[in-house]
């Protein structure tokens, strides 16, 4: 029997090993990448773009060397061009000899990712402007810093996760930074109270922040960026990098007939199989960034490109090819990152998701300390939840705070998963010791407050 | 209508604090207190001893006068020896000034508190002795460290929490520190796997650990402690700190017929009314540290002396008091410490405490990272999980590990709390981020393993 997987990243290969693992030489495995690279962290670019991480070779968790010494065979630099259901098979290029590989598999798992968001004037190649999806995307950010003449400015455009963190990592450059976001300010993934905490810790990097920002544009001269276009002027640039959000890589599957979801992502069965118009289709696999997944909070389709679901949906379509039973019944939006100190996080729905869910809800803001108030290093963390309205079910919730803080989402986010009141909460025995925590805990405090505003709501 | 409330720490001010704010002027409230300060945090001595606390006064969340300007009649130095229940009265002798105070209520609240567990040997008065359980303990082993001859040998006996962190303590004071525990090593609130890295720690920070110690008594000489006296030997000692832990102090609730539970503290309604042989006392309520709980997981009464629960009792007593509706489930055993830099936690069961309960489990013990392996600062951590033979319900989990680990028990806690299997528990979606966690957080790693083990053990 074969199994056929297309990418080697987190999702690919954890499917892939897993079910090699299952079945051992019954089961031929076939993974083709198309890039340099098997089992990395791409959320570990911007620390090793910034320093603080010295070489790239730390983020790759398994090669494909390794790979390949547990019965994988992984075939690098080969990009599948096309997918046959019907005669179960793919065509592959090989981007590094040329030709062609045809290959039949009686399972294939699809794990193609992510590609960058890109409006017309952002499809340049090279030049210095770069996206940040691929080692080999960091790879060549690392070569233009080191190039002569070394880029003095950069702009990062788009305010998330990827946006904010290669901010940062570009000022730990030495480099001077401008962050342009459309969005009234960055880090949009928390509520603007929130949002609005982040943005002072980016201004205070240094950061040339403008936000409500409009790109039209790229100003080019000798085949180099040398700015960004906004109504407002252009701002100079010797290196650009693009943190505009990703979109599923579908393009390959559309091709072969396979529906994608409301996403764009690709829609599974709770055991990752790929669901098409008549159902789940039989020996096909999807898991990563290239698939939609249900938020178990609004109950809404959505596509979270995030390593951790990617590592647990190719595990549970790995177990399950390998004839295990694993399933992966979604997410619940638990995000988190930092900014110099900052620490921020979130989990299930922030007030404009809510909203738009269709919630009617109340929400409950405290500032605490991580720490016991006595206790050195004690520092201030906001909590603030969201609750709906009469049930006072936890819908949402988010932290921001210095160090020990963001972790303590993952609290929330169990609670969550598990439908808790915020009532409920409020008995959690949660732990207590001066310098973990104060002997209300702020999660605590925030629970004690949304259950009054849930009473005071009625 | 008039509450009278007995101890004036965490539990009887957050009760008496609640009820007032609910009722106002309608209530009056008079708190007797034994001791010369209330709502002080008694987890916060050690620090305070150890140096890291610069002033007790930092200890103190809430001043007898800040109570008073909230209203509050709290009357310090005074201490209940009498409680009619029929007449509905107390009477308190007022250790100060002398003499006897007469108070009657409508409701009571017994907050009265532990006393240290004190075999005879141990019952002196003064002479370089101490239990750790009030501020004003505190206070007098300051005294006594900073008085001639200063002290330079401290023996410890116990190696539970308090013992640990005041061993600590003493440390930091610059003395020589011995660890007497009559258990097989020292933090038995976790298994022994994980309590020998606790050990290591203690040893490491020139400790001398004594296991298996038996203590017979104690040599004085001239009104002071000279040695602690053991089968191998006099251990030289000028100042000996208890830490054999605590026993709910319910001697005067007892005395007005009042039964106490299987543990010794006093039983309670999920309201915190006390149960009496014929079921709740209408207007007698308890918190803290005298009262039996529930734990949740093992389903038996308990005695959990921790600041967490009196406060959240209290807490819910004076609401209910005010008029108001709130309950304490019970606890499901969670704690935390801190030995130098070695963070302890645990919460539900322990594998002697699950087998004491009647459960068949399984255990699994992963080692893995608090943050991205090959990101700055990334500690070894070890998570030990529990779970149920057959249906794989979490029974309990410990964490050992460096910053920022043991506060992640906090996840253990709400799966326990919520019921959670441990495969149910591989789907979590937790927070990630380099700097915060591997791409597998440690706790989903420990949980895959655990369900692997249900699967073998069939």
């Amino acid at each position: 029997m074969k199994l056929v997987v297309i990418g080697g990243d987190a999702a690919g290969m954890s499917a892939a090993s897993q079910a090699r693992k299952r079945r051992g030489d019954d089961l031929d495995v076939v993974v083709f990448e198309r890039g340099h690279f098997t089992s990395y962290s791409a959320c570990g670019i911007p620390y090793w773009i910034g320093g603080l991480v010295e070489d790239h070779e730390a983020l790759v968790a398994r090669t494909p060397e390794a790979h390949r010494q547990a019965g994988i065979d992984v075939r690098m630099r080969h990009e599948v061009v096309g997918i046959d259901l019907d005669r179960r098979r793919v065509v592959a290029h090989d981007l590094a000899a040329g030709g062609e590989v045809r290959e039949d598999f009686d399972h294939l798992v699809y794990a193609a990712g992510a590609v960058p968001v890109a409006p017309p004037w952002a499809r340049v190649q090279g030049g210095g402007v770069f996206g940040v999806q691929t080692l080999d995307d960091g790879k060549a950010i690392h070569r233009w810093l080191d190039a002569d003449p070394v880029p003095r400015r950069a702009v990062v455009i788009g305010g998330g996760y990827i946006g904010v963190e290669m901010a940062e990592a570009m000022v730990n450059r030495g480099l001077d930074v401008t962050l342009l976001d459309k969005a009234p300010q960055p880090m949009s993934t928390v509520d603007p109270d929130m949002g609005a905490r982040v943005r002072d810790a980016i201004a205070a990097l240094d950061i040339d922040v403008r936000v409500g920002a409009h790109v039209e544009g790229l100003e080019m001269a000798g085949g180099r960026v040398r700015g960004v276009v906004t109504p407002d002027g252009t701002v100079p640039a010797d290196i650009v990098v693009l943190g505009l959000g990703v979109r599923p890589n579908t393009a390959l599957a559309v091709d072969s007939g396979i529906p994608v979801g409301a996403t764009g992502g690709l829609r599974t069965d709770l055991r990752m199989r790929v669901v098409g118009a008549d159902g789940p289709i039989d020996g096909l696999w999807a898991a990563g960034d290239c698939v939609q997944t249900t938020h178990l909070v609004s109950g809404q389709p959505v596509h979270v490109p995030l390593g951790t679901h990617a590592n647990k949906q190719g595990r549970v379509a790995g177990i399950n090819i390998g004839g295990g039973y694993a399933t992966f019944p979604g997410v619940i939006g638990t995000a988190v990152t930092k900014v110099c100190r900052l620490e921020v996080a979130r989990t299930g729905l922030t007030e404009l998701e809510a909203a738009a869910a269709g919630y009617a809800f109340v929400t409950a803001t405290v500032e605490s300390t991580s720490r016991a108030g006595y206790y050195p290093g004690a520092a201030s963390m906001v909590v603030k939840l969201i609750a709906e309205k009469r049930t006072g079910l936890l819908l949402g919730g988010q932290i921001v705070g210095r160090e020990e803080a963001a972790k303590r989402i993952d609290v929330l986010a169990i609670a969550l998963w598990n439908r808790m009141t915020v009532e409920e909460m409020t008995a959690l025995d949660l732990s207590y010791a001066p310098p973990f925590s104060p002997v209300w805990d702020p999660v605590l405090i925030a629970a004690r407050k949304a259950t009054d505003a849930v009473h005071a709501e009625g």
